[in-house]
């Protein structure tokens, strides 16, 4: 038995585009909880489990997992097949790659977009993070001559790595590689999917 | 054909500590190159095709692979035979909890513990990440009763998760249950392996 602990439009919305990606919906048990939101609005939910209130959360017959990257890995492990028609078999070194873009997204992206927002910069962290710079020289690498960071289709990579995005200072007007892979990664039938339903479950919970 | 690329007491150590708990050297070709140390020592090594210069970088048939985590994830999805003699099984509720904390190592712990070494607090950083107390507690929970974070056994989560506690300013004297798991870590069998391994290639290279 899987549940899914999600709030609408927040870090969980990415879990539930996988889900659409993977056409596993009706595997998943998804309850809708509340969250202390950045702006404010928002509280703790007493029916969500995580120790810090925070979504996403996956249990799994008791089992609490955490972590939007773990999250993904592990529901593409439950449901071998479903993820196979959409990403690369685990063992692959396609698949190693696309593992590579998911952690760098939550250990590096985030961080630097977090630290730019915040303002501040130290040498250690820059030795350990680089600098935002760099990172979109990167994506702009890997998206040279493909929509999407695996090639042809939309991959838990693009999802985690496009989210930061909309939280960027600046944005990424100077970079069009870049603005046009986020416009597909926001125009991909499950990224609408998960946007729909969001939609849905904020209006009934208002 | 699989090629790491190493240096040695750095973070890709902790790629040669699971190679070593998985007894798979026979099966990777080891390359040792220098990096640009945080003391200022060292300089990036042409011979690494790290976009970045940096360490771990893992090449599978051509395809640069890089994330400590992803490449233990990698490593384990290659050879899973040699995995499941010591982790639990991909899809199982207990290899998601594995994935959560070796996620939660570097997409969490490590940027607390570097925020804390620079000293910086931002209300937006502390949403995301919360706090070095809450982090301890957090593994102090999970080491009640149990000598390892999955149980009996030493996983990549405890390689992972232990790793970035030398540099933490302070230490962990008022958290025995920590420190304990620290020192167990640091015992560990695969941890001496590639200990001495890191020595031997350091003697080498001077
Ligand atoms: N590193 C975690 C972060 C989770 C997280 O911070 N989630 C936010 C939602 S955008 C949250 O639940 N915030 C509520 C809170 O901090 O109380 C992950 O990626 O899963
Ligand atoms: N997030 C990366 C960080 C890699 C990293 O920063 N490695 C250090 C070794 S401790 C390095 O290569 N530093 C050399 C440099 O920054 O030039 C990972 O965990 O794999």
């Amino acid at each position: 038995m899987l549940t899914l602990y999600h709030a609408p439009f927040s870090r969980s919305t990415r879990i539930v585009q996988l889900i659409e990606l993977m056409g596993i919906s009706d595997r998943i048990d998804l309850r809708i909880v509340q969250i202390r939101r950045g702006d404010g609005s928002g509280a703790r939910d007493a029916a969500n489990p995580h120790p810090e209130g925070k979504v996403p959360l996956l249990v799994h017959d008791g089992v609490a997992i955490r972590e939007t990257s773990a999250i993904m890995e592990h529901l593409m492990a439950v449901f071998p097949e479903e993820a196979a028609r959409t990403v690369p078999r685990p063992g692959t070194p396609e698949h190693g790659a696309m593992l590579a873009w998911m952690a760098w997204s939550g250990a590096v992206l985030e961080p630097l977009v977090l630290l730019k927002i915040a303002g501040f910069q130290h040498p250690l962290l820059r030795d350990s993070y680089r600098d935002m710079d760099g990172a979109l020289a990167l994506l702009e690498e890997a998206l040279t001559g493909r929509p999407f960071l695996m090639g042809e289709r939309l991959t838990p990579a693009d999802i985690l790595a496009s989210s930061s995005f909309p939280f960027l200072p600046g944005g990424t007007a100077e970079h069009s590689a870049i603005t046009d892979w986020l416009a597909r990664c926001q125009a991909a039938p499950s990224a609408r999917a998960a946007e729909e339903l969001d939609a849905e479950k904020a209006k009934a919970a208002a």
